[in-house]
């Protein structure tokens, strides 16, 4: 057994299943042990933002770590934008970096880098293994802090020789670090401060937002009236028909301040200070009202879902919520295709419990309307802000959960970050939905561009905002990346293509021409 | 006049022209400041790893910095690896990272993060500038960082509300810093030693390599016989008929030592010593035989040009180079297409002082045994070893010399990590011609599997080399992003589309099927 063997058999033993790879010559090693050792499935990907943006979604469903196989300091630095993502949304990822081998560091060969610096913005833990008889104990410990509470971004730098040196054994799982149950004491504070008549709202964010910990924030509403509230970006969430309904904050500065005006207590269940996205002149950065009272249920390394249980069960609550979203289908549109015309049509034909790798930006807004209401789905946003993110987390996603439908609506600036991750889909097979809203625009900015005070905007910067020079054929893309594609120009052909693709398995997607 | 209009006023006062931009809403007023303020060329980038790429190889043919125009700290990370490769060829670039506004940062806001973290591994300078009264000198300070002998990455950082407040000045270009002229005691004992009988070679870097630097190396070859050499990846060079022929040193490991194993001194010009790429096992990391004596003519950030010329004087050299490379151009071939036919036809067929942007990695050993003895050309190779480098530096390239032939060679695996940059290529009209070598491999891959020792591969470590499930097909993915786009499956048809090419001006790609 070498150290690379080592590592794989321990990444297995410790229940990492697939690896989200793009080696070069310094991962040959670990390469070789896929087939050596059993158990790790990899998936190629075309470049290194799609293995690491793959891994944050198969963290979100999977609820563990995924491996990454990245090349050196710069094969990291291109999977780095999706790993802030990654850490905003708290998924468990286990980088495995190769370098080169630790005598041949001191040549300073052309891809010689500072990986750890690299890696140190993104990660929660970053080791150098420096020898072949520990790296396997280095791996479970990387293991180990992915999935401390409530997930985190581990990088373990593996040199070239470590990988190929002979290593005595595989280690095993370590114990899970957390979540950390929340003490009665503070269980009972809070339940004081809702009895106090004070206008309360939860704002919850993990895993309170789903399943027992949602059925138990429905039951804190019922019996106190808090509103429950989740932040806009929350990395996963489940929502729709027959769920306890959350209001999710608003994007913009001064929506976030109406939405919280009359919030006069406001408790955080694994979350922070609902602040807005970005500044702007003369605009409040911070969301919640003068005077506002804030506490903590759960911070985000602590239980939750539990907390929220115990909650409830301190404030004597009744046994279910008394509120469930009811289901309402949109009708379908006709005529002019534009991104109300695609929610409506999404909401409407999209199957119960499909999962949606959102990355539609401006043109979602109508999206969040009509699936608010829509069959039972999990959502998974941009977590981070840094756009390029969707196709990606759609492939995780669709591996960790291959019965399930993937969405993924996107902009059109946004899908062409990352757009290899088409192929990835295609040679996977994995059963995603790809749906482009082409409005040949930075939509965003149009809208920042005015907020943020500039006044009349010339030619030069119009320009910078405006992708029709040339537009994009996202059907020839896909098409060249292995994926079937299809152009829709009218509600109609939309609501036909889109219906066709839900009644598929496979990857598909569909530029929605709005 | 706001910060950031001071800023473009500044750039521009200090000879920056083009700005390589993928901005978001905290760098919406450099956005707008680019039509309040003239002479700023914008090229907008759909990914920013073609930015900086693109400001690589704008920096290696104009021999002065772009800017970036990069989004926060995931903006600046998707630009890493090409400045990584940046930063190997000692190419001058100024970026400019936006920041959320200061009073925002204590939030943690999304999009929050370690920028200067991220910037430290590839920058030479660093700053963040937090008054917009002082953010048009911080401009000038990173052009003159950028600017310095042997030049080097500047990363400005600037606060949203830097940019949005009011400035009083823009500043003016400060003193250029080196390169330094050496001493004229070291260009005596390094002409002492090429006098002292031992074989001896000059490893010349940087702008040895070109123009009277390269002149000035053929004299001193002329008088003592000393070998010529150049890096495997030396950044920039004029190679072809009528110039002085230079041997490239090989790239691997026991071909640099068969290759070196004659050379009893070695004299560096802006080099360093040579080193193989990666370790392999029971493999030699250093290049030189044993007992070679180093000698340094120039360091990196001395006048390595003018200490050639100052050489040939000293050694009473002849006047001009003994030796010049002849024009000899191969017959076109027939029948089946591969790597070697492919090189003939460009080979034969390029126009003289063409620009290689080249990322052909294995397909390219035959391009470059052509290419020796063809027309004249600049060749600017992967600099730093981090793939996905090559169509970025070609769009950067042709906006440097707009009346020069760019040429983009590059391997499948390679293209695809960047492939956005062909939609630049398109919106600016550049006149690159794209071959892209379709192997369907990380072919290197395939070598380097065995000889790092790994024994028989299994299947999952042959798919992690393989790139036929599902083919790429180059001529739609080019033509979606607004590329004209053809594929070559014999070598009459190669021929045929690649001579139309070179008629033409403007964007193309041809999808070689070797």
């Amino acid at each position: 057994m070498n150290g690379a063997q080592s590592v794989v058999q321990t990444l297995v033993n410790c229940g990492v299943e697939v690896c989200f790879a793009n080696p070069g010559t310094s991962e040959m090693h670990f390469v070789a042990a896929l087939d050596a050792v059993g158990g790790m499935r990899p998936v190629l990907c075309l470049f290194e933002g799609v293995a690491t943006g793959a891994a944050d979604g198969y963290g979100r469903i999977a609820g563990k770590p995924a491996a990454t196989l990245l090349h050196l300091g710069p094969g990291l630095a291109n999977g780095l934008a999706n790993l802030h993502n990654a850490r905003r949304a708290s998924s468990p990822i286990v980088n495995v970096v190769g370098d080169h081998a630790t005598y041949h560091l001191q040549y300073d060969a052309l891809l010689t880098s500072d990986i750890a610096g690299f890696a140190r913005p993104v990660s929660s833990w970053i080791h150098q293994s420096t020898s072949a008889g520990s790296v396997g104990s280095d791996a479970a410990r990387a293991v180990q802090a992915a999935r401390s509470a409530p997930g985190g971004i581990a990088t373990l730098i593996m040199s070239a020789d470590v990988a190929w040196n002979e290593a005595a054994f595989a280690a095993h799982k370590l114990d899970d670090i957390g979540p950390a149950r929340v003490a009665a004491d503070s269980i009972e504070s809070v339940a004081a401060l809702l009895g106090n008549g004070k206008k309360s709202a939860l704002l919850i964010r993990g895993e309170g937002l789903r399943g027992t910990g949602l059925e138990a924030a429905g039951r804190i509403q019922a019996k106190t009236g808090a509103r429950l509230l989740c932040d806009t970006f929350a990395p996963h969430g489940e929502f729709g028909a027959g769920r306890v309904p959350v209001e999710r904050i608003p994007y913009f500065a001064e929506q976030i301040v109406m939405f919280l005006k009359d919030v006069e207590q406001l408790i955080l269940v694994g979350a922070k200070p609902p602040v807005s996205f970005f500044a702007y002149p003369g605009k409040p950065s911070w969301g919640a009202a003068e005077g506002c009272v804030f506490s903590y249920l759960a911070q985000p390394h602590e239980d939750g879902a539990r907390a929220l249980q115990d909650l409830a069960d301190a404030l004597d609550a009744p046994a279910a919520p008394a509120t469930r979203t009811p289901l309402v289908l949109p009708e379908l549109p006709k005529g002019k295709l534009n991104s109300l015309g695609v929610a409506q049509v999404i909401a409407h034909y999209t199957p119960d419990n499909a999962i949606y790798a959102d990355e539609s930006a401006t043109s979602g807004l109508a999206l969040m309307i009509h699936l608010a209401r829509a069959r039972p789905y999990t959502h998974l946003p941009l977590a981070g802000g840094s756009i390029g993110q969707g196709l990606p987390l759609a492939v995780g996603a669709a591996l960790a959960a291959p019965d399930r439908k993937v969405v993924c609506p996107s902009g059109d600036g946004g899908a062409a970050y990352t757009l290899q991750a088409l192929w990835t889909m295609a040679r996977e097979n994995l059963d995603v939905t790809v749906v482009i809203f082409a409005n040949r625009s930075y939509a965003i900015l149009n809208i920042e561009l005015q907020r943020v005070g500039v006044g009349t905007a010339g030619t030069k910067a119009l320009s910078m905002l405006d992708l029709h020079n040339p537009e994009i054929s996202w059907v020839q893309v896909a098409s060249g990346l292995g994926v079937e594609a299809s152009r829709a120009t009218t509600a109609e052909e939309f609501a036909a293509q889109y219906a066709d693709a839900m009644a598929q398995r496979g990857p598909r997607l569909i530029e929605a021409m709005i």
